[in-house]
């Protein structure tokens, strides 16, 4: 039996084979529950506690020095340990390892890999960042600053357009014909617009798009682990 | 002879085949001029206008809906093109296109594959857009928004300082043992943080690693390009 210390005294040492999710139910950790729900990959949550900066703390800037959720670490029988951060990379790599029918991702050889990959980096590059930045002006900020509201919410709806003009030209999914991890990506944080006060009806594409996903029973199910 | 169209009506239909930026000399422009010097590949540089929003133009939004620089175009002698946008993938694709040697990426098949990829996002989600967010409020934002100036120079300085703990822990290089395209992406970024005003007195391993990297001749001419 082999067993693997990362450092967590509250769940301490683990069997390998393991997967374990250090999370909290904000957009960016929803796209993985998400993501191992649509897999049925089994997973052990370990929810981070924000109210004591715990992702601040030593064990935890081991496994990522940014200090920040969701971090994977996925060991196998031997123990050998992987441990990413940033969700763009836990879901490509997800994808690399456990979707191995393709479900819900294009491989490496696939003439849609670029694409996806594209989809995928603007999601986190250029939408995440931006809607966060209006989500911290307009729902948590504890001061009333109306240029970051304007400039964020601006920026958002702006992504929102991107993601519509799409969604149009290409059938209703990001990326070929199917839900994938770049839509997995975007969609915690389009369906979480409430955050920011404004609702989809604008975009009516990326409406229709929101609610089908949304109607899939792994995505709630991901989507309501805390 | 094949001819391609992208709808440039600056530089017209071009002659497979050929590789060409759409680009400006800004942080996010000189990651792909200064990884194209490095691999000593020929292209075509077209420079995009902001003064009469030639980035937002219809033929340009067919390029990249999301409406900004560099997207780059690749066409082989069949005329067949792959265009792409999001720095972060045009790295990755031109390492796997054209750094066949692999002197500045590490391959798929590579163990330090998932480290390249992961501070190659951590550099395009979670660096460049605080700071790029730092450089408006500081140095062009037309109002003066002290909360919007504190809130990025902190977090782009605190990112600095994981990059700072990464590079004393890793010898000086982001990952593995040379440069690579993690370390092309965060270069351009840190060698002008005086856009928000700040100098790398604080992070000496970061400010070797600029000085390193600044003094190779390559580097100083893809960042000259604008």
């Amino acid at each position: 039996m082999v067993k693997v210390d990362e450092g967590d005294a509250q769940l301490g040492a683990l069997e390998a084979p393991y997967t374990k999710l250090y999370s909290v139910g904000t957009s960016n950790g929803q796209k993985i529950t998400i993501f191992l729900e649509l897999l049925k990959k089994d997973y052990i949550y370990r929810k981070i506690d924000f109210s004591i900066d715990e992702q601040k703390q030593p064990w935890f800037i081991e496994l990522n020095p940014n200090g920040r959720i969701p971090v994977l670490s996925d060991v196998d029988k031997d123990g050998k340990r992987i441990t990413l951060h940033e969700t763009g990379v836990i879901l490509q790599y997800l994808a690399d390892k456990y979707d191995t029918e393709r479900k819900y991702s294009y491989d490496h050889n696939d003439p849609l890999w670029w694409e996806q990959f594209q989809w995928l980096v603007f999601q986190v590059a250029s939408h995440s960042p931006l809607q966060g930045q209006a989500h911290h002006f307009v729902s948590f900020a504890k001061v009333d600053n109306e240029y970051g509201k304007k400039r964020y919410t601006d920026e958002a709806k702006r992504i929102y357009g991107v993601y519509e003009i799409r969604l149009k030209q290409n059938n209703g999914w990001l990326v070929g014909d199917k839900l994938n991890i770049a839509d997995i990506s975007a969609y915690p944080w389009i369906s979480r617009s409430r955050l920011f006060k404004t609702d989809l009806s604008e975009w009516p594409n990326l409406q229709k798009w929101v609610e089908k996903i949304a109607a899939i029973p792994e995505v709630a199910k991901g989507q309501s682990v805390n």
